[in-house]
């Protein structure tokens, strides 16, 4: 079997430790590093949580500490009413023993990435603030990673637009300057975006079944997102919860599970709409403006959701 | 017969004229001042072009002139790649004998709601300047207008997004400043932008059928959207052309012919996607941001477009 290598790039938050289980446990998957970034919780509290995740469940990853901070705007507060005050849906989970590595998310993410050329695949599915670090730390390495594929963003297609802001996803919103350097670097990169993952809603019978089936990860996943589906069932109406971050994974796993398009992607990084991802329909003519020569991207707009929420449970079924 | 008085506020601009001989030849509609802006041409241009139609045809509405510029950006370069260089499809139309009034269009508007109070009905077709300028020397008249229906913008419904970048639609591009004013004003607005006008594409056997069988207006008609028909088809790949000025007039007279959705609506006034119309999902939830306290609008989000074509042409030849 060929294994992907990735680097985890996450601020857990709960689906995204749903996600670095199901990459974890996936065979087709090499875990390589966990690289942190603020967001769902503290900079401090998502490195614990996922040293916590790393030392409960032998994933043998190191995790590298990254931005405590937006690029240029003012970090928020977090969102403790999504992810809990703990970022993990207030299981309070133990201190780990183990540490983070002393290399900075965005140094490790280019070393490695330098080390292993045409081998990397970077998962991000948080801000994404240590992969514009890191372009700027190395700007080859956009030539060097095998594939970037980034939970993050909304695309507008089929209605679905912002979480945050009625066009603003969180992750993107976040730290909108970040992520306009990400989207408009020059390689191959995917959006996994709202517009997908919002499709992509696990049930609680479905949470059930993991729970009594998948052994302590089972366990754990439910454990902490009794929070996560009270929050959607509160404020969106849905039944269960999308896992959001799940399906980057997925996507390195199956891309052919999804619908993509291709364009140029930018972010809105001022004014009312802060936040917005754009892509340029495909095949039309504008004058000259912002979004010339700016390289394209993919951006999922379709997902057979029956079978990523499939592949998931098979994936935490059979470790 | 009921009537609607109306003012058409316009830079014609070749569906601008279709849309005020539409106006003009409709028994439902009486049309009682014509306001000018800056936009498919100079203001001293669409001014003359907007004399010269009323002389042409008999159409004894006041003309008014408006804004020459917008409220806080340049002023462009008019788009004669689209409208001509005249405004009117390069016809070269005559020096009209009659002058236009000394009030400004935004004075006219105040004036005219105030003397009407309920009764009139602001048909905008072209950039919202006048409006604009009108709500700031009275903001009563909010409360004092039948209804607001605008020509302009993008909701993104259907794939419908911009036409002069990949966001914005170019009445709203044109003065974003002033169409944020416009949107956001309490007062009962109907949006009619690209997701509804991209539909509504005249076809040239109807064009032909008009031209034989409309008389002078049809010949009119016709003479001048021989650029406009090009310009689709070079750059669209449209055959025929979209009426987009004359769907404002249609929901005038038949509103059953489109759907409509409510919501606050806002527009980009800076950045990549400045010019952009969002509207907030309708019974979505965000975090208190700006989109707060803005007074729902309606947008178009699909129309009859067999129908209103329908309606146009059965207009013109029954004058």
């Amino acid at each position: 079997m060929t294994t992907t290598k990735i680097i985890f790039d996450t601020d857990p938050g709960i689906d995204d430790a749903m996600a670095l289980l199901f990459a974890h446990y996936s065979p087709e998957i090499d875990v390589v590093g966990i690289t942190t970034v603020l967001g769902n919780a503290s900079l401090d509290t998502v490195t614990r949580n996922a040293l916590h995740i790393c030392e409960r469940f032998d994933i043998s990853a190191p995790v590298h500490k990254g931005a405590a901070a937006p690029l240029l705007i003012a970090a928020d507060e977090p969102p403790a009413f999504v992810h809990g005050d703990d970022g993990l849906g207030n299981i309070n989970p133990d201190t780990p023993s183990v540490q983070h590595e002393s290399a900075s998310a965005a140094q490790f993410i280019v070393d490695k990435v330098v080390q292993h050329p045409h081998e990397i695949t970077l998962v991000a599915v948080g801000r994404l603030t240590n992969l514009a670090l890191a372009l700027r730390l190395n700007p080859e390495i956009t030539q060097l990673v095998k594939e970037v594929v980034i939970m993050g963003g909304a695309l507008g297609t089929n209605e679905h637009t912002g979480n945050v802001t009625p066009v603003a996803e969180a992750n993107i919103y976040g730290d909108p300057h970040a992520a306009d350097i990400v989207l408009t670097a020059n390689w191959p990169l995917t959006l996994v975006g709202l517009d997908v993952t919002m499709t992509c809603v696990m049930q609680q019978a479905q949470m059930r079944h993991l729970r009594d089936s998948a052994g302590a990860a089972g366990q754990f996943i439910w454990d902490i997102s009794r929070h996560y589906e009270d929050y959607y069932h509160r404020t969106r109406g849905v039944k269960g919860f999308p896992v959001h971050d799940s399906c980057a994974v997925a996507y390195v796993l199956a891309p052919e599970l999804f619908q993509v398009r291709s364009g140029a992607i930018r972010v809105v990084t001022e004014g009312i709409s802060i936040g917005q991802t754009i892509m340029v329909p495909g095949g039309r003519l504008f004058p000259p403006g912002d979004w010339h020569n700016v390289p394209e991207s993919q951006g999922c707009v379709g997902v057979n959701a029956d079978a990523l929420l499939q592949l998931y449970e098979s994936v935490l079924l059979k470790q």
